[in-house]
């Protein structure tokens, strides 16, 4: 028996993920007092690190659901799903970043620019993969429109556009985009709802 | 061949709290000196750590014997397993503090906070798994009236209470949840006792 | 499809093995400064990581050997594992300790500490494995008289015990234990030198 | 039904990778202020990392190649990965000291013989796959003559030599290394581009 190259190519996803999260959790630190004050100072690092789970958790279940209707691999589609990983790799020093200066514009924006390039790359990605499995297979027709991948550019350009003006409103933004991407895309799911079917494709 | 969603899920949550054990020992921090006298100094991060490697190697046997028994995922279950990663993931964080200041009320009641958070999170991913799975199912019937899971959300919720008076009584109860968590779960273990079936579920 | 519980606990432990040893190396730091001096000056932890890296190697290396030829899992086996990466993760803690204290008694007989707890962990954990497959297993047969597992204990006793006196003598000590070690187990090794047996056992 | 060796060794190395890359993100650290200033000084940082991100990809996607047309495992393969991990594990400290003094040569010519020493790694790993699945195996004739292999040792050998008279000249030679390997290796990927045939070796 040996893994598929589907397999191993989310395993090491997979992998990179659960240490992104874990390092992330690193970057929240200790309080630095035993104190109530200290715990509450902390806050602004344990609401970013909640949005920054979110977004990588709504990443590894639209990756694993994108990659579960995935028959055909490609050099390409390696080469796409690192530099997808590449940006989100990003996300812990991004995460720190915002929650050491939470109302400043530049860290805000510089959030929104990794958001961005890891949207990008999710988009690039999936049309790597229609790519290598041909227009009419069932990634292709299961991916579709994709009007919410167009939609999470658009609110991570917005967000990143009045960083200057507003950061709040920038967080905003971005919490938007997680929160659509919250429910797992209705086109794949119909695909992996039934275990049975989802286990011998 | 390819993985089941079961397989997956279980090898990310692995993933995740293979890397919690192991950043959780990084905050134990090497002692400042050469000496018996900052070795004994450590002394409180290296107990808790004990306590915090027991709790998260108790949800990795748990976790392995709940899904061991489940047949059916869904978009739920996903969401509620990394709820559970979630706060599995601040558990380093109230390590390292309490290791720091380990006879403080606030790091004490933090810890118990996290603890239950993720005694609740567990809860929560039993009963969509259940859903899941329908309520004649085998992991159902495994379930049973889940007295254990009952009783940690009440320690817990103890824990936190007595932290103002006495962070050592807290401890205590934490402990106490392991220590009796620390036998897996004798309704599961049944099914998974025998390897040949269990593997062929 | 779905993996056996041994596949699990050897995927497991191999996740923490590989976080303790990018973590390892994590805690040699980077130098402090641009010159040849400050290169100079990090030696002492590039040649503990150096040994760190081999002994957990050397785990890694076993643990395969010996899961490769075990036929029955039981909850015992599982804490005894877990009770291993224990130890284990105690080893990048020590690592950066005797690093920056080379010279110094504490350091040195802390990291025998660990590597004893180690190599008990690692002995109770055969004893469970053959315990849970009968004395006539095949894994019970390739363990045999287990003389390194026993010389390993010795020889960090030994180490611990002169680190009083020199440091030196421990690390040689504690070295002599890895070198042994190097070579693959002979007795396991039979089993799994054939690719093709190995696969279907 | 149990994992075959390669298997194994290409999980255990996988995740060995997934966190050295993202160690080596934590390596970037955050700004040090909120302002632009502090994310422009921070550039060198994200540059090498990039640099260090594409190293790690290729070595990922091309020991993820050899393996696939690997059929048989030796304990000198075992230890031959390891040592070629070992020599990737010490990546993220090169990195994060070439981030810090970029325009120094003693860590430009460290960053070299990182590379130089995983480059022959990997070269000796090559030779002893060869050996273990014998000179008319799939893989032997795979590999072919390695001109990229030597070329890589030569290039990397330079960027030493040059080092003390100007390292940008040496990153350059080392972004020639990785620009070279960008595109999988054509002799192995013949063997793996249909996925269909790749997954029933």
């Amino acid at each position: 028996m040996s893994l598929t190259d589907t397999d191993r190519l989310e395993a090491f996803s997979d992998g990179v993920m659960a240490v992104i999260i874990t390092i992330m959790a690193f970057e929240v630190r200790r309080p630095s007092g035993p104190s109530l004050q200290a715990l509450h100072d902390d806050l602004p690092h344990l609401l970013v690190y909640v949005l920054s789970f979110a977004v990588v958790g709504i990443y590894w279940n639209n990756h694993h659901h994108l990659l579960r209707v995935t028959e055909r691999m490609s050099g390409s589609v390696m080469w796409a799903n690192l530099h997808l990983l590449f940006w989100l790799s990003l996300l812990p020093i991004v995460t720190g970043w915002v929650g050491s200066f939470p109302v400043h514009s530049v860290p805000a924006a510089s959030y929104g620019m990794v958001g961005l390039g890891s949207a990008l790359a999710y988009w690039i990605l999936v049309r790597m993969i229609i790519h290598a499995n041909g227009r009419d297979s069932a990634v292709a027709r299961a991916v579709g429109s994709d009007l919410k991948g167009n939609l999470s550019l658009v609110l991570y350009l917005a967000g990143i556009g009045v960083a200057a003006a507003s950061p709040v409103a920038s967080y905003a933004l971005y919490a938007a985009v997680a929160i659509m991407w919250f429910v797992p895309d209705r086109r794949l799911v119909g695909t992996s709802a039934a275990p049975e079917e989802a286990t011998s494709p």
